[in-house]
C-alpha cells in the first residue's frame, strides 16, 4: 500500500547531532514580547503549529487538521506493515475500543495502592494488572510493591533506585548486552558500573562476572540480569549468576538482583526447561514492557518489587494526599487500563498461543535463512532472529531493521506473519545476489558463533 | 450526576504505607509453574485480571469489559464536574477526533530530530510542537533543542542533569515550595541540595538565596526557579535570582538556571508588567506540562535548552541508529501529537482567551472568599486561590481540594466554570457554618500573610 505521507531519505548512519529536520515550514505564534501584534500571523506548512485565522477555530480548519492526521494515519499503516526489526507489536486494533477514554484527563500521581483525593485516576486497573504480574512471578500480593511505569527505561531506573538506595556503595554489574539504560542509569545515579562480557548468544558470561566480582569483594553488588538482550533476544540465566554470587561469598544481604524482562517477559514464562525467573529466588525487582509483546499503543510497563524495600523511598507529599514511590509525579492513566483490557482479551491462553505463533514463525524465518546459505541465528528462548546485515540502506530502512556491527535483526512479534516473512525473504533473496559479487558476506563467527556463520570460512552449517 | 462507579471510603490523611485497597477480588491467571492446569482458572470480579473461559474472548466477554469501561467513564465525568484542586484541565473532549491513532502503537524513541529506520513515530508532530514553545521562549531553531517528556517530572530530571553534567560539583538550590521531584532529582542525582526559604506568597525568598551561595562560594550553582509554585501558585523573580548570583560573585560558567513551569507556563506569557522567562536571559532549560492547562489526555510536558549542552548527555546507540539524548528509552508518540492538535486549534489567541477567563474566574472566587470573612490569597500573576483548609474530609474529597498544613486550594483551570464556583461556594458557605462554633477557623496569617488571614485576630481585611 502506498503512502501519500511525506517519506523521509532516510540513512542508517550519519545521523549527527546537528542533523534538523528540514525546516521548510515557519512557526508562526507571536513572540511573548509581540502580545498585542497578533495580526502579524502568517500561515505555516507541514507539521507546524499555524495560528488560527479566526477568532474561533472555524471547520475549514479542523478539516485541514483531520487531514494530516488521517494521512499520517495512512503512513502509520503503510510502515506497520512492513515493521519488523523493533520489538514492538503491532496488532493494536483492539483498543479502539478503549477510544472514547481520550475525552478524560486521567492522571495516576503517586502511589497505586494508596487512596487519594484526586478522583480521576484509574488506580484500580493498575492494581489488577500489578496483581495479575505478581502472581505470574510467584510473589504474594500482600510481599509486593509495584506500579506501571512509562515503559522499560522508567522500570529499570525504579529498580536499580531500590538497588542502589538498599545497598549505597553498591556496584552496578551489567553485561555488554543489555539495555542502553542501564548504562545511563549508572551515569545518572553516580553509581560505579562494571561492564561484563556476554557469550555469542548474548547471555552475561558468568566467568566474567566471578572475576569481576571477586577483584570488587569488599563492596555489594547490584546486577542488572535480562530477559531477553535487546539485540539478540538472549536470556542471562538467574541461576548460575546467584551461585557465582554465593560461590564469590557474597551473602543475601550483600547482593541485589533486578531483571530487566522488558523484550522476552512474556516469551520465557511460556518456555519449558529454563531457569524461571520468579520472586521465589533470591531477586529484588522485575520490569516488563506493556507496548512490546503485549502491543499497548504508547510506552508502558510494569516494574515489581518486594513491598519491604519501597519504604526506602517512599517520601510523604501531603498536598497529594499520598505517597512519592515512583519516579514519575503524574502518571499516565491510559497506560493501566490498555494492559487491564489486552490482559483480559487474551489471558493466559492467549497469551500462550502468541508465543507460540511467534516461535514458530521465529524458527520458519531462521530456517529458510539458513537454507539460502545466509548466516543467523535464533536463540532457544527467543524470538528474535539475527542475520547478517544488508548493505542496503534503503532495504533496512523498508523493512525498519535494527543493525549492530554485521549483524541486522528481526524481531517476531504477534503481527508478523508469514505473509509478511514471505514478502521479507523474496525481497531479501532477490537483492542479496545484487548486494555480493566481487565482495563476499561477512563473517558472523565472533557475532553469533561459527556454527551459525555461513560465510565462505565457516560455511559449515 | 450520580456515578454508579464503587466509590472508595477516602479520608485525606492516614494513608499508610500497608493500606492496600481492599483485595475482594481474587486474580486467577496460572501460576507459571503451573503450565498445563489451566482448567484450575475461576472467574474472578471487580478490576482484577481474568482469565477467559473459553479459546477465544466471547461477545459476552467484550460486552462485560466494555461495560466495565464505560461505568468507569461515568465515574470520571461525576469526578471531572467536581474538580477544583488539581491541575488538570478538564476540557478533554476534542481529543477525541484522535481516537483512531489508538489503533497504532507509535514509540518516538531516541533523538526528536534524528532520522530513524523506526518508521511508527510522531516525530515530525514533536518538532512542530518544540518549535512553537522554542518560540514562546524566545530561542532561535539552530539553538535550542527539546522534546515531548512524559510530564513535568522527567522535565525537570533532565533540565537538572544538565545542569549538573555541565557543573558536576555544583550544588543545587530549590525553594522549599518547589515540586517535590526536585528534591527527589536530588538525591537521585546524589547532588547536594539547598533548599531556599520562601516568602509567605510562596516566592523564593533571594535573601534566604543569597546567604546560602555566600556560604558555598566554592561551588558552581544549579537554581531551579518556579514559574507557579505548586500550592500557591507563586512566581519566583528570574531577574533578582540572577542579580543575586552576580551580585554573590558568581559569574556566567559558574551557574545554570532551570525554570519548572509545569503549573504557570500558560499564564505568565500572557501578563503584563511581569518578569518574563526567556532564553534571552542567561537560563539553561526550560520544562512545562502537557496534561495541566492544555488539557492532554495523559501526562506529558516539554523541555527545551540549549542546543550547545545536549551533547554533555548524548550517547550513540547503534541498533536504534539515533542519539540517546532523552530521559526515557521508548517515548510516547501520541502526545506530541494532542500537544500539537490543541496548540492548533487554540493557537496563541484562544490560549489567551483561556487565560483570561481562568484569571477572571479566580478574581471571582477570590472576591467571594473574601466578602465571606474566609481567609484567602490570589497572587497577582495565578489562578490559584488559596484559603483555609476545610476541617471535613468528605468535602475535601468531593472538591477534591488539594491541602497543606491550615490551607487548601483551588486550581481555577479552563474546565472550571462559574456554575462550578457557585455550587463550591455554597456548598462552603452552607457546611462552613457547622464547623465551626466552639472552634474558631484557622489563623493563616503566616502561610498566607495578615493581610489576607480572617481569623478572629487578623481580621483587618
Amino acid at each position: 500500500m502506498a503512502s501519500h505521507f511525506p517519506v523521509n531519505k532516510l540513512s542508517t548512519n550519519g545521523a549527527e547531532p546537528s542533523d534538523h529536520y528540514d525546516r521548510e515550514a515557519m512557526m508562526m505564534i507571536p513572540d511573548q514580547n509581540d502580545m498585542g501584534e497578533e495580526s502579524n500571523l502568517q500561515v505555516g506548512e507541514d507539521f507546524a503549529v499555524v495560528e488560527p485565522k479566526d477568532e474561533e477555530c472555524s471547520v475549514e480548519r479542523l478539516h485541514h487538521l483531520s487531514k494530516i492526521v488521517t494521512q499520517f494515519q495512512d503512513h502509520l499503516r503503510e510502515r506497520a506493515s512492513n515493521y519488523l526489526g523493533y520489538p514492538g507489536n503491532q496488532n493494536c486494533s483492539h483498543y479502539l475500543a478503549l477510544s472514547t477514554l481520550l475525552q478524560f484527563n486521567i492522571n495516576n500521581a503517586g502511589d497505586p495502592f494508596k487512596k487519594s483525593d484526586h478522583g480521576l485516576h484509574s488506580k484500580k486497573f493498575e492494581v489488577g494488572v500489578l496483581d495479575w504480574f505478581a502472581r505470574l512471578w510467584g510473589i504474594d500480593k500482600d510481599e509486593y510493591w509495584g506500579y506501571v511505569t512509562n515503559g522499560g527505561t522508567e522500570s529499570n531506573f525504579h529498580g536499580i533506585l531500590l538497588g542502589r538506595e538498599l545497598l549505597p556503595n553498591g556496584i552496578l554489574y551489567t553485561s555488554e548486552e543489555s539495555h542502553y539504560s542501564l548504562f545511563k542509569i549508572a551515569r545518572m545515579y553516580r553509581m560505579d558500573c562494571e561492564t561484563i562480557a556476554s557469550l555469542a548468544t548474548g547471555e552475561m558470561d558468568c566467568d566474567d562476572l566471578r572475576d569481576k566480582l571477586l577483584m570488587n569483594k569488599d563492596r555489594p553488588a547490584i546486577i542488572n540480569i535480562t530477559i531477553g538482550t535487546t539485540f539478540k533476544g538472549a536470556v542471562d540465566d538467574l541461576d548460575l549468576v546467584v551461585q557465582t554470587l554465593t560461590d564469590c561469598g557474597f551473602s543475601d544481604n550483600q547482593f541485589y538482583i533486578h531483571c530487566d524482562a522488558a523484550i522476552s517477559g512474556f516469551v520465557v514464562p511460556f518456555l519449558k526447561q529454563v531457569p524461571k525467573f520468579t520472586f521465589k529466588k533470591p531477586i529484588g525487582s522485575v520490569s516488563i514492557s506493556g507496548h512490546k509483546f503485549l502491543g499497548c499503543p504508547m510506552p508502558c510497563g510494569v516494574l515489581i518489587t518486594r513491598r519491604r524495600y519501597i519504604n526506602l523511598i517512599s517520601r510523604s507529599i501531603e498536598y497529594i494526599a499520598s505517597f512519592d514511590t515512583t519516579i514519575a509525579g503524574s502518571r499516565n492513566g491510559h497506560s493501566p487500563i490498555f494492559m487491564w483490557y489486552v490482559l483480559n482479551i487474551k489471558g493466559w491462553k492467549g497469551l500462550k498461543q502468541d508465543v507460540e505463533k511467534c516461535r514458530k514463525n521465529a524458527r520458519y524465518l531462521r530456517h529458510r535463512l539458513k537454507k539460502e546459505g545466509i548466516s543467523s541465528m535464533l536463540n532457544e528462548m527467543s524470538i528474535t532472529v539475527v542475520f547478517e546485515r544488508p548493505p542496503d540502506n534503503e532495504f533496512v530502512r523498508h523493512w525498519q531493521l535494527q543493525c549492530l556491527g554485521n549483524m541486522a535483526h528481526v524481531l517476531v512479534m504477534p503481527h508478523v506473519t508469514v505473509e509478511m516473512l514471505e514478502r521479507f525473504l523474496y525481497d531479501l533473496i532477490r537483492k542479496r545476489k545484487t548486494w555480493y559479487g566481487k565482495v563476499h558476506p561477512p563473517c558472523l563467527a565472533e557475532d553469533v558463533g561459527i556454527c551459525n556463520c555461513a560465510c565462505a570460512v565457516h560455511a559449515c552449517i
